[in-house]
């Protein structure tokens, strides 16, 4: 039986940190009498939909376009994603006087293609039904020699996502438990990586779409399980099976995973509105709606929750929060 | 020629400072560079959404119920109000061990009955087409013995209110201008109090809705002048006529009022909810509404905006902001 090191640690993490600094937002930590006196818990709420571009995103995108070298940032950067990771590519590559090419299908929205253009970068288009994204990627970033950003399988950018979990402990000290939402894993292993090398009892606390259960089954069965592209509403978490980097990270470390239902994230959305006053996309509002509805288990006494971004336009929030009260 | 003293000055808006410390929440000051660019220049964002009870309303209710002597607390308190000043007298009653009566019209929104009579007071109804709300309250003070809390005519009302700009200032530094919305006037008395005492030059510019323009009027008139009910999606602001007390400062503070169409008050909503990921109630947005659209007039180098309240829900956010996108 042979070992593999883990693919990153918290040097990595700390390496992030240090070069994301006075580019990154340093996000705030909000607390909630409210949530508290519900949960029975302390809770505090790192706030990643204040992050630049509107999510976690940006950390990794920008710790990984950072460690380019200069003739491969003259030559570009590639990337391939219809959400927050696009936007976070973008914008890495503007900040650090390079460009970036984005491959997305053909029917995204044009609220995403325009403010992934409106960072500067090139739109390619591919047709989801009879073409493969990272084929197409891989084969443009041959083309034109740039360097392709992966959303999560890569070891600077899960190091980045872990600056998260540094800054929240950072501000609010140990915590018990922290709870973090599960989609391709980079977010998970960059914050269970920090977080467990420097407070080592934290409970490490997945959150997934309950039709998006492919960590939570992956997990139960020791290696990476693969179910039907899910269908959710939280769209950063609709992916079939967990990255095959991230799951060797998060296999170590994460302690459990929470399902929720999408009316339940609907919930958590809705009580974020009306309550805390903040905006969060559904993949966002996963760990709230985990918390709210106690399918995070018996909490113990200090809870962290990374509410990973706020990508929701005013319409979309209608419909889906709009019916009630 | 007489000239009568002002009302409230630094030193109460100081006093008031030291009065809600640890009970009030110390909001934090938000900025944004994507309105930085869209302003062209540095906005600092003073965010009341996230203050106890979702507006600022706590900050004077607090200070004016904590000078209360202890028989009169024993005693309680009553307030007319249907809006954030009934929660928020509601509050400051609870944390002082104290009780409070708050008076509403019948039809006032259930949601909202609910959340004040969920921090505990007691609520008595009136008919708004047939009754007087401060002549009912004021008998029902009389007849039990309670200290009536006005919502903006009272100088600790004021003074308690004017620490969200001193908070402001001390975290900003000094600003060219501060935007802040205009219904009564208690938040503008006590804000231009603190900040002209403070910085004699900063720019003191109010916002009302352009169907409830009467301190615009009143300041052109030199004296009070009331308009007719005025229909604007901002409630916090639908008011026929500056405070008497409140007018006093203002007259002489206030530089200039910007008035803001109610199409303009949901796009700065809509604005506030998908670039900066926070809730703001119509009244609370209209400082952005203000800035977004140039009628805040040319803008100095540094201006701070007072974000006055969040209370808006999910439902009528969506019927308010839900049709664009």
């Amino acid at each position: 039986m042979t070992t593999t090191p883990p693919p990153i640690g918290l040097d990595d993490v700390r390496d992030a940190a240090t070069r994301i600094r006075g580019v990154a937002h340093r996000t705030p930590v909000l607390r909630s009498r409210t949530l508290d006196a519900l949960a029975g818990a302390e809770v505090f709420l790192k706030c990643e939909n204040f992050q630049r571009v509107g999510a976690f995103k940006f950390r990794g995108a920008y710790n990984a376009a950072s460690r380019l070298a200069p003739e491969q940032l003259a030559r570009g950067i590639a990337a391939y994603s219809s959400g927050n990771h696009a936007q976070a590519v973008a914008l890495a590559a503007r900040e650090l006087g390079s460009t970036a090419v984005i491959v997305m299908p053909e029917d995204a929205p044009l609220a995403k293609r325009a403010a992934t253009a409106g960072y500067g970068a090139e739109i390619v288009t591919y047709d989801r039904y009879t073409g493969d994204r990272v084929a197409v990627a891989e084969a443009l970033a041959a083309e034109r020699g740039l360097a392709l950003i992966p959303p999560y399988e890569h070891p600077h950018v899960m190091a980045g996502q872990g600056t998260a979990a540094l800054e929240l402990l950072e501000e609010a000290g140990a915590l018990d438990a922290l709870v973090v939402p599960v989609g391709g894993g980079g977010l998970m292993a960059g914050c269970a990586t920090a977080a467990k090398a420097l407070h080592g009892p934290i409970r490490m606390i997945g959150v997934e779409p309950e039709a998006g259960d492919d960590t939570k089954r992956s997990l139960e069965a020791g290696r990476r399980v693969t179910v039907p592209v899910p269908r959710t509403i939280a769209d950063g978490q609709a992916l079939p099976t967990p990255g095959e980097l991230t799951f060797s990270v998060n296999r170590r470390l994460v302690d459990a995973i929470a399902l929720v239902g999408d009316e339940e994230i609907r919930e958590a959305m809705r009580f974020a509105f009306e309550r805390l006053k903040i905006v969060l996309e559904p993949s966002g509002a996963t760990p709230l709606a985990a918390l709210l509805t106690g399918r995070a288990g018996p909490l113990p006494r200090r809870v962290g929750l990374i509410l990973s971004g706020g990508n929701v336009d005013a319409a979309r929030f209608a419909r889906l929060c709009g019916g009630a009260g």
